[in-house]
């Protein structure tokens, strides 16, 4: 028994990126982007959107800014199936200047990432990407940092003013249990009315996938995971993972299992990411991982007393 | 605002030892006593007290028995605050012969692991435990392959034959979702009602700190833990998680943070536990993890995909 309505997004090379500045060599990207079609999955994101202006193409790799033409090149000869392909634009650091109209590109799904602080900017993006001709999605970032009315306005926002496809929870600093979970979904249902909810949560205390799945008990239709839970600090949610859990036969875990091993795993030997006291410490205090980050590239990453101590120090 | 009546067992010697064969040396062993005491954690379980009939000493570490002059020893010097010690015995790998007169031991508590079908040898060991002055809990494992009316058979008999403190909701296989955890909580409370339940977990499908919250929420009051989730395969739900979602003020998460970087950690260059792929697969499938263990020790563990043919032709 599944429900068909659940879509799940890989984000492997969009959220991954932020662990080698979305530096990934093209046969990799391609590797991913096959294995997403083949699986299944509903939506493959290949990178950020951002702007030029704001990051440094000597500094970040081509899927920081995910050209028309890069995705052009890196799909063409893969057959997608029922794979849309998307791409993320945060709403402080896009342009809308770097939205072509769809017919010039292979782009199905422009993702915005926003606080709620941004949500006007947000807005506007979703609603020039969706006049353009692309589907949307709305993402919240830094969920459990928003308790207050203007998280509701925000809401009110999406759903009276775009077409976004879905409005999504995201606990971009894995701070949340299950039943505040429950709660913001809850929440979103009160303002969300013609959407989709969507979670999107990290592994700072090892629930990124227990908070999918909790989300999708109470209604979410939009899961987002990464393959082996690439992603900075503690990681996301893992795309297998997921697949493993929902029913639908739609899906096929081997492909996945199969890029896994052969680009994913691999990674490991440059990038270090998944569980480490450090990102526990930030996730339970509710903080940015950048401390986390920088303590476990630091000289003494084994030294956890003093890096709880330096946590309260700097954070109280 | 916390539950009081939430008692914390760390068995990162005990459950970790099945890595190792319980070949600690005597410092880690005395390091994770005592931060254990220090940290307020309610019992600290330091191995099995199995028997010398099936475990070879010469194979086997001391914490494999864990005799009453072994753990006076380690315990000696170490100020026990409210911290109980506790060993386990397997209900078919043990003898009722190796529990001497509480008097003449500084184990406080005798937890007996037990299949369902053992039950009856799993009551007689915890009555005799009892009889000679301990407390016990039994712990039924592989609690996912168990459905049918022997189970309530079983929790009838620990309801009426014993005083044990608690009945435990063993994942030995990491198989379990947040709703089947709430399911056999339930199903528990059916027929515990004299006694507390317990959950101990592992983390084959990232779940493991998750569903022991799930657990929580349902009522279970005894909840197990080891220091960085040190168990075998993908390990156990890591103690200083719990710490930190519990909130409790008589615990200290820092001494087991020290504990961590300074001995548990470093158990990494010899012992290689937490989440991978083939223990993921093994958890979906509901088996025990061996088949996994010997996948990842064997000469092409990255081949993900010919590991879940093989489930697929070995299991079906």
């Amino acid at each position: 028994m599944f429900r068909p309505e659940i879509k799940v997004v890989d984000c492997t090379i969009r959220d991954g990126g932020l662990t080698n500045n979305s530096n990934f060599n093209v046969e990799t990207v391609r590797a991913v982007y096959r294995a997403a079609c083949e699986a299944g999955i509903d939506y493959v994101e290949l990178g950020y959107r951002n702007s030029r202006a704001m990051f440094s193409p000597d500094e970040y790799g081509p899927w920081r800014f995910c050209d028309d033409s890069q995705m052009a090149e890196v799909t063409a000869g893969v057959e997608p199936r029922n794979t849309k392909l998307a791409v993320m634009m945060d709403a402080h650091k896009s342009s809308a200047d770097d939205i072509l109209p769809k017919e010039q590109s292979v782009v199905d799904v422009i993702r915005i990432a926003t606080y709620v602080k941004d949500i006007d900017k947000a807005v506007f993006l979703a609603k020039t990407a969706e006049e353009r001709g692309y589907q949307t999605t709305i993402n919240i970032m830094a969920i459990s940092t928003e308790g207050g009315p203007t998280l509701d306005e925000a809401l009110i926002q999406i759903e009276e003013e775009t077409n976004a496809l879905a409005a999504y929870v995201v606990d971009s600093y894995g701070a949340l249990y299950s039943e505040e979970i429950h709660y913001l979904i809850e929440r979103y249902k009160m303002f969300i009315k013609t959407k989709q909810i969507g979670v999107h949560t990290h592994n700072n205390q090892q629930l990124a996938f227990a908070n999918t799945v909790e989300g999708i008990i109470k209604g979410a239709n939009y899961v987002d995971g990464t393959m082996y839970g690439l992603g900075r600090g503690a990681g996301n949610c893992p795309t297998e993972l997921l697949l493993g859990f929902l029913k639908n036969p739609k899906f096929d875990l081997r492909p996945v299992l199969e890029v896994i091993g052969k680009y994913i795993l691999p990674l490991q030997k440059e990038i270090d990411w998944g569980y480490h006291v450090p990102y526990m410490l930030t996730g339970i205090r509710n903080l940015h991982p950048r401390a986390g980050i920088e303590w476990m590239t630091g000289d003494t990453p084994e030294d956890l007393v003093t890096f709880y101590k330096k946590l309260e120090v700097d954070y109280e």
